[in-house]
C-alpha cells in the first residue's frame, strides 16, 4: 500500500533522454518516459492498453509512441491516434499519463489524482544544480520494502555499528542527542555539537585554527524524502544562531521511491559548498557516501529477509525509534485519509449513479 | 484452466523411442510416454500411484516400467503387477493411462474422459510425412498462457511491427483486409491479393513471368491447431476459384498445447511442395519461420511479464481482434460445457449413491 | 506443522565454536548457536527483538553478542542489557532462548515449552565419542519436506532399486521380512537372517570361516531419530539370543531436523567397532554410506518436485509401508495432543484473564 497522491522522484534527468525510451516502475506501476522534441517530459502508463504489451519495448516517432505489437500509435497525452485496419479509434483506447516534472534534475512524477497535483508541493533540492554547490549523482536499487530504507535514515544510533570506519567515526558528535520535531508531513532532526574538533575529512579541506560547531539537520517528508543540512562553523561565532561564515556545508538530497513492495528506488546526491573547484574532493564525497551506503544496503537486506520469515513479528520500541516512529505515524495517518477519499469518493459515485438511473426511468 | 475432452499433440513421433522413457506435462499433469514393441505408444501418468515418484526415472521392462523407489512394476494399461514382498496387488494400485494416437509424426493425447476418446477428431496433418510435401520440425517452449500465443497467430496486424524484416515484408498483401468466419470450434481466416508481385522468396523459387494472386487461409480450432492453406499462382487463371495449377503452396501446422498455466508447448512445420528435392530451400524456409517465431517470443514474453504485474488489466477491444475474440469466445464456451458436464456427473454420482444406500438399509 | 514439545538435533558439535557464532534454522525458527567461556552453548532466536535484524551478522562480546544494526547487547539469557541512548531497558527487550544441551557430539534444542524440555528424553548416542566406536560425521541438506526422508528410511524394499550396487547388494539378505513393532513414539524395525553368507564387505575385514547370522534393528523415534543396531556374528553362537561374541557391529546415528516445511536437516554417522585402528576402513564405510544417501535424494526429491505438482495426491497404500505409516500415525497423534495442548492452555488464559478483569472491576 503506497502513498498516491505526493510526488515520487522517478529518474535523475540524463536517464530521460531525447531520442530513446525510459522505463521504470513506481508504486508498483511501470511508467515510460521520454522527451519531446520541445523537451517536455511525458510519463505514460509502460503498458498499451490494447493487449498489454510494454510500450517501452517499441518505438518512438516524434513526440509519440507506437507499441510495436500491433502498431497502436499514442500521442503524448496517452490517446491511441493510430491503429492498423482502423479509422476510427475508440475513444478509451488510451493509455495513463502521470503529471510529470524536472526540476533541480530530479523528474518527480505524481502518480494519483492528476487533479490534485500541484507544483508547488515539490521538494526544493536546488542544490542539486545550483553553480555554487557540487555533487555526484547516486542511484541504488534495493531489494526491501521502503520503509525499511527511511527508518535506516531517521535513526542515528547505527552509525558506529554499521559505519563503523565510514561515517560512523567521531564517538563525540554520535553521542550528541538529536532533536526530534513533528513537522507538515515528516519529522526533523536536528543536532549541533558546539566546540568540538574538526573531524579528519574537514580538517582536510580547511584550516579551521580552533574548535568547530557541527550540526545536521534532517527534514524528513512524505513520501519520502530526505533534505539534510549539515556542516560545521568556527565555534564562538554563533552558527547555531545563523552565522554559518567561514563554514563548510552539505545540502544532502535523498529520495526513496517504492518500486514494489519489495524492492526500492534510492536516489541521492550530496552537494557541497567548499572546493567547489576540485573534482577530486567531490568525488571523494561520493564514494564515501556510496561505501556508507552500501553498509547499510548489507543490514537492511538482511534484516529484510529475517522479517520475510516471520510475518508476525512484533518490533520492540526503544527510545532510539523516536523519529522513524513518528514517521511511520505520518505515513499510515496519510494513507488512511487517502483511503478515506478513496471510500467517499467511490460512495458519491453511487449515488450519482442511482440518481441518473432514476432520472433515466423518469425520461 | 484447460479444455480435457479433446487431443492435444503432446511430442513428435521421433521423441517417443523404443528404448526409452519420455515425460512432458501436459495441462499440468506429467505424462510418461514410450513404445511397446509392437510400436504402439504408451501414455502414463508420470508419478507412481504409491508415493507419487515420477516412473520417468524408473526403468522400462519390456512393455512395462518399473518405479525405481520401491520396484512397483506397471504395465502398459497402468496396472501394478509386481511389489516388493507381497503377493496380492490391490486392484486401485494402478497409475492412469492416457488415450494416445500417433498420426502424421504428431502423437496426440486424450487428458479428459476416456469413454470420448475419438480419432476422427483428430485434425488432418497428413503434409507432415506426405511423400509430395517436405517440412522441418518444430518445437519451441514459451514461458507464457498458451492463449497469449493463440492471439498472437490469430492476428495478422502485429506482422510488420514484429517481423519487418521476416514475416512482415510486402506492405500490400499485410494491408489486404482478412475474412473472418466462425467454423466448428473455431475461426477460419481467409486472406486474398490478387495480381500483386510475387514476394522476393517466391521470385528466387519459381518465374513467374507476372502478377500473381497470393492466399493465406487459417483454420484454427480447439484447443488450438493451427492449419494454414498459404501459397500463390499466376494470376488471372482463377486460383481463388480453386486452380492451383503452377502454384506454390504451404501447409502449415501447428499446436499450441499448455503445459502449465504459465508455460505452454509449441509444435510446428512448414510443409512445402515445391523444390522438395532441395532440402536447403527446407532449410532455408524452416529457419525463416523460426527467426519470426523467435521475434514472436520475445514480444510475447514481454507481454505476459507486463500482464503479470497488473491481474486487473482490461483489454481495449480493436477491430483487429474480431478473430483471436471469437476463438477466446470458443475457449470459453467449451470450459463452460466441460465445467456443466462436470457438475452434472457429480449429481448423478451423488443421485446413486443415495439410491444405492437406500437400497443397503432395507436389505 | 511440526511437534514442538521434542528435542531436535541441530549441529555437530564442532559447527558450534567458542569464538564464532552459528545460525542454522529449526523448524522454521532461525536459532543461533554460540559457545560461553565456560563451553556451555547457547542458543537464541537469531532476530533482534528491536527492528528483526539477524544477530548471526552481528558481533560476540564475551559471553553476550551484540546486534550490529543499531547496537544492543543481549546476555547470554537473551536478555537486553545494553541499547544506545538509554539507559532503562525495557524488560520486554529479549530474544527468545531455547534450552539447549550437547550430548556424544550432537547439539540438542527443544523448540517448544522450556518447561517441559526434560534431557532424560535425549537418546543415547554414545557410540558418536565412545573410544571403541569410530565412525566420521555426515551432514546433507534436502530440498524436501522431512516426512519424505523418514519415509525413505523406514521401508527397507527401496534398497535393491534406489541402491542396486551399492546397499542394496545381497539379495538373500533383502529379501528377509522385517518384523515391525510398535514402540514408545515410535517404531521398531526388527530383521534376522541365519547362516547366510557373510556380504563382501564383511569377508573384507574379518576371516568368517563359515556362515554367519546377520541382523539389522532399527529404533526409528519422534521426532525423526534412527538408531541402528545392524551387523552379524558367526552363525550357530546365539546372536539372535544376544551373544555377540567375534561379531562386527555398527550403531547408526541418523537424526532427521525440519528446516522449514520444504527443506530438511540431516545429521548420521555409522559408528562400527571393528577395524578402528584402520582409518581407512572407517573412511571407506562413511563414502559407501554418502554414495547411498546421495542416492535417495536423488529420488526423494524427484518425489517431492512430482508431489508438489498434484496437492491432491493420493497415496496407495502397500504392505511395505507398515513401518512408516506406524511412524506417521505416531507424529500426527503428537501433533494433535499438541494443538489440543496448545486450545487447553489459551482457554486458561482467556478464563484467567476475565477473572483478573473482574477482580479488577470489583477493586
Amino acid at each position: 500500500m503506497f502513498i498516491k497522491n505526493t510526488w515520487y522522484v522517478a529518474a535523475w534527468d540524463h536517464e530521460v533522454t531525447r531520442e530513446g525510451m525510459f522505463t521504470r516502475t513506481i508504486i508498483g506501476v511501470p511508467v515510460l518516459m521520454y522527451r519531446k522534441a520541445d523537451g517536455e517530459i511525458v510519463a505514460l502508463e509502460d503498458r498499451c492498453c490494447h493487449r498489454g504489451a510494454p510500450l517501452s519495448v517499441g518505438r518512438r516517432e516524434g513526440d509519440c509512441v507506437r507499441c510495436m505489437y500491433h502498431g497502436l500509435k499514442f500521442d503524448a497525452a496517452g490517446q491511441c491516434i493510430e491503429a492498423p485496419a482502423q479509422k476510427r479509434i475508440p475513444i478509451q483506447a488510451k493509455v495513463k499519463t502521470y503529471p510529470v516534472v524536472q526540476r533541480h534534475r530530479w523528474i518527480w512524477v505524481w502518480m494519483g489524482d492528476p487533479d490534485k497535483a500541484d507544483e508547488s508541493l515539490i521538494p526544493d533540492t536546488q542544490w542539486l544544480d545550483h553553480p555554487d554547490w557540487r555533487s555526484l549523482d547516486g542511484y541504488i536499487h534495493y531489494d526491501v520494502n521502503y520503509l525499511l530504507i527511511c527508518d535506516n535514515l531517521l535513526d542515528f544510533s547505527h552509525l558506529p555499528f554499521v559505519h563503523p570506519t565510514t561515517l560512523g567515526g567521531g564517538a563525540d558528535y554520535a553521542a550528541t542527542q538529536p532533536k526530534v520535531d513533528r513537522i507538515d508531513d515528516g519529522v526533523r532532526i536536528t543536532r549541533w555539537a558546539i566546540g568540538i574538533d574538526a573531524p579528519p575529512f574537514a580538517a582536510a579541506v580547511k584550516e579551521w585554527g580552533g574548535k568547530v560547531d557541527r550540526w545536521n539537520i534532517y527534514n524528513f517528508t512524505l513520501p519520502s524524502i530526505l533534505l539534510m543540512d549539515s556542516g560545521m562553523a568556527p565555534t564562538g561565532q554563533g552558527a547555531e544562531q545563523g552565522n554559518r561564515d567561514g563554514a563548510i556545508e552539505f545540502r544532502g538530497c535523498q529520495a526513496i521511491t517504492p518500486e514494489t513492495e519489495n524492492s526500492t528506488h534510492y536516489f541521492f546526491a550530496h552537494p557541497h559548498n567548499f572546493s567547489i573547484d576540485k573534482p577530486d574532493v567531490t568525488r571523494s564525497i561520493h564514494e564515501a557516501v556510496v561505501a556508507a551506503f552500501d553498509e547499510d544496503r548489507d543490514i537492511i537486506t538482511a534484516q529484510q529477509r529475517s522479517l520475510s520469515l516471520a510475518p508476525d513479528f512484533k518490533m520492540v520500541a526503544f527510545g532510539i525509534d523516536a523519529a522513524l516512529n513518528q514517521f511511520r505515524w505520518a505515513v499510515n495517518k496519510r494513507l488512511a485519509e487517502e483511503a478515506a477519499e478513496d471510500a467517499l469518493a467511490k460512495e458519491a459515485a453511487s449515488v450519482q449513479g442511482a440518481a441518473s438511473a432514476r432520472l433515466a426511468t423518469r425520461g
